[in-house]
């Protein structure tokens, strides 16, 4: 396809587009559903004369979701859910190759992905799609003069649902959000089985290290830390869970694993994991217990699960970039 | 089949005999290679003429066993090598039924094990079945007026193959012995897989007890051990295992095991299963450390791993026959 | 305690009280939340006054919940949900050592299993406990006088709140019932882990067969259905789901499991476990395509699951009793 | 340590020293048992005057070794095993950051590969160091002048050892081999629990896939094929090998996997892992039954158990590079 010099964007590296092609292409051998019902919005142009504005994670998978909605005759604007998960091949492939509007870089800071988020939200979207609830809020404080416009938009995970439960309680949602995690599909195998590989595949590639024979701590054992944990035993570790739910607790003992408080896994784990969606999870009073040589991974939506600016302050020594992706300190 | 009454036998009860056929009938089902090898044996009676003396688990496996061997044209006696698993319709059957010469009645005490040993013995047998090397070990001391007749024998156990190692290797072993227990197909599958599973389906029926979220310690990790680790894992149980062999053990721990000393497991476990061919694997020390409630259970040859004995003289109170072969002290 | 002569009963074997005694304290170690509701009970004396009838499976563990009630100062009647659970030791105790009222004897036919319901029903209940919905739904048809007289009930299992939510549905159901089902801590923990192993304790017990390297074919994948797969799956076997829900029986796809109708597994198998809580799952054109030797075993709430009737007609040969509650057909 | 300008080399890029030495200190922490061992050579000093030319993966665990060996006294000799596994950035940090002699770029053609196995060999060793044999069959036929100085060598995988067991048996082997790949350490841990994780490792990385509800084809079930198999089951897969030994075969069936000959299997698998020693055990016959998608990869240790010729032959359409060492025919 020719690009098109109108398509408004900011992305790292327009040079990757056509790598980045190669990748959408190749994750949308994988998602036959979607591929179905995009035929079907080829046919029925349901979005004709509709503007979006999404707020996700920018990867190929969902490139394959903003090809469908163009299929159907959506008008587009993409930007980050979380810049750290930016692929920027994805995103020139997104703007050069298939033209559609997309802000996204790649570890850009606080003031980039919220420039990027207001970006996305210029197209004055009649339908907005969130996954965390940053673009909604936004739209609720910074922006509410675009809320007339919002018919409807939909919710991707548990934090961000759990944001807007609380801001409907309060009644101050001003337009109806589908949440697209209570969708058994969504939270039985996204959460679960996605969660639970690809925060090893991460921790591979991060850390280089065999998991078997490895003590494992996995903080949360809603659906994500239930993958987690699962992933953690069948790559041959022992796997201790921390659970502040009386029955998921007992459901995690029931499965064979070790439950116990966080005071005192801390002493005893290889490597953390945190997914529990609170805050401060492993903080000061866990760190000052911890192996040398212990690993940290976050794997819950929000990068504050673990008190990094503690560490930061009391490390010894910092080697940052031992790794992709990971710190030494 | 009509009994013949001059078989020399002596079993519990033969009005059991009728009972005893239908399971041994139900067990040949799952033995399609004993099969096999009894219709050959049928055709080429290998063994006409031979007197053989087998000292085994009177189970319907075992019956199965000498019905091949029988219709192979050899004449048998049949003693247990554990009073303990005799199934007394078993052998009536085995009399009574197929006119095979029987020896053993469940839970008899010492002095009658050995005069069942005695009495097939006094066959006169040229080949000789043993396992756990009771019955060799009778024919190199009292009954060495026999020896000379003696051929060959073979051995089922890996504690009766150390003790035949032992014998050979101080020259006192008087006819060659075969190491059933070498066979792969023994010890990969009837060790790991069948102990395994009758393992639990004892503690089952002794117990009713449910394993999932139980911490369960096994003691030992060789092919017995092993299986009943994977069983209780796989049952839901957290497993800790105990193995003075360092690679062992580390195979364990890179299974996703915990391993650690018995000294600190006694403490800690709910359900304690031996399987290490040691004597006293549970014993005062681990005893006093022990949780009230705590289950023991032995799977290894001999009924020496726990030292019962301590119990019965330190036992505030016994409580007999809680459930089938189950004290409580 | 003393035996009251007054208590009503129709129990098999009083002679039995004493072991069944045993074992009903034996149960109550596993018990350790009962037991501190049960001491609650008996300080706070919440049920005087009160009478019970209680369906329920007639086991020790029943009869620790039939304990607290009486603590609480209840007044009960007992009856068996199921005659074929019916243990006629823990039956008698509950007679002769704890003075309750208890109609239940192991295997009694459908005229006696009314009878006895009637009998429970004889106490005139304010409060009932059933167990598959039988006791709610005579009440509604042969025992309306009493109706006026309860004022609420609970029901155990899925089958039963299946039932009472139609009857709620048509306004036929006369009082409020509590389904103990919709539990978290019953349906996550009993139906899963609970079903998941007795249905193996039932089946070892009854077929002495090695799980490791069959084939099991599983119909259903409720909690009941997956407990029985992921202990299947723990047990060695290559296990395979059937499921009509086609959220669940993706579920099982994702754990690694094989999925396909029931006509296609039919013909693979080598143990099937209905636990669909529909009728006829196994039927004709199944059972023309099983292999010989197949075995078929029922682990759902009603004795319906399997087409018997039919086996019993087209059977070439019937074995009964080859073993413990196994037929050959 | 500062660089030495005589060290002979021949690396893709001094420049990724630094970064290289990062990893290779990384790598270190999770080799506590080599720096024991280095420790003690640092004293002892066993390999003064000793030359050694070594043939193995460059990668930090290589490189680490390599670094306990000169503390030891040794003057090394680094060439690459697999061109395909050598990272450039741990072989620069070798050269210009530990002065240790390397030949290895990563992706070499044959012609490099050779050359790079010469210029090792210039060191004129005393000890080598082989992992496939490549080295030692080097010394044997094209650079015979230099036996005469080899006093012994080691042989690292199981490829390695079998050629050599056959030039023993030949009376071809000229000095001493030890047979690493034999000891318990190696083969139970190296072998399972590291090719298996690595396998995945590689497979996400190149493919992106989840692994959870894919049917893995394992071909072989020696101890990588039972690592690859047991990772596969444990990542959620329903996992088919295939094995020609029986033994194998059946322990395979043992564990709950499916097993069949490939010829069966080929139709049916999502991804499909050779891990055999074999050449083309996917073929042909093999690709004209699989499914459109289907992802091929080899574990075992050369690039000759899948026939990649007879693929860039037959495919319609090649699409090179879909993701890093991914093709799509």
């Amino acid at each position: 396809m020719s690009t098109t010099t109108v398509i408004k964007s900011d992305v790292a590296n327009p040079a990757l587009a056509s790598e980045g092609k190669k990748k959408i292409e190749w994750a949308a051998r994988n998602m036959p559903v979607l591929a179905q019902i995009k035929d079907r919005f080829a046919k029925e142009k349901p979005f004709t004369g509709f503007r979006i504005a999404a707020c996700m994670h920018v990867t190929t998978e969902t490139a394959n979701l903003m090809l469908a909605l163009k299929a159907g005759g959506a008008d587009i604007a993409l930007c980050a859910s979380n810049p750290l998960s930016t692929q920027d091949d994805t995103a020139a492939a997104l703007v050069y190759e298939y033209g559609i509007s997309v802000f996204a870089r790649n570890a850009v800071d606080r003031d980039g992905y919220y420039k990027h988020l207001n970006s996305a939200l210029d197209i004055k979207p009649q339908l907005v799609f969130d996954d965390g609830c940053d673009l909604v809020n936004v739209l609720h404080t910074s922006r509410t003069e675009l809320i007339e416009g919002v018919m409807a938009g939909c919710e991707e995970t548990t934090t961000g649902v759990i944001r807007l439960s609380q801001m409907a309680k309060d009644g101050a949602l001003k337009f109806p959000m589908i949440a697209v995690n209570d969708t058994d599909t969504k939270h039985m195998f996204d959460n679960r089985y996605g969660t639970g590989q690809s925060t090893f595949d991460a921790i591979f590639r991060a850390t280089n290290t065999l998991i078997a024979g490895k003590i494992v701590v996995v903080a949360g054992f809603g659906y994500c830390g239930k993958g987690v944990a699962e992933r953690a035993k069948g790559l041959g570790a022992e796997v201790i869970v921390t659970e502040i739910d009386p029955t998921k607790a007992l459901d995690a003992l029931m499965q064979g694993f070790r439950v116990m408080p966080m005071t005192k896994a801390a002493a005893i784990g290889d490597l953390f994991i945190t997914v529990t969606g609170n805050r401060d999870v492993l903080r000061d009073e866990h760190f000052r217990q911890m192996k040398d040589g212990a690993i940290l991974a976050n794997s819950g939506h929000f990068d504050i699960e673990i008190d990094v600016a503690w560490l930061e302050k009391n490390a010894k020594v910092k080697n940052s970039k031992m790794r992709h992706q990971t710190d030494d300190m």
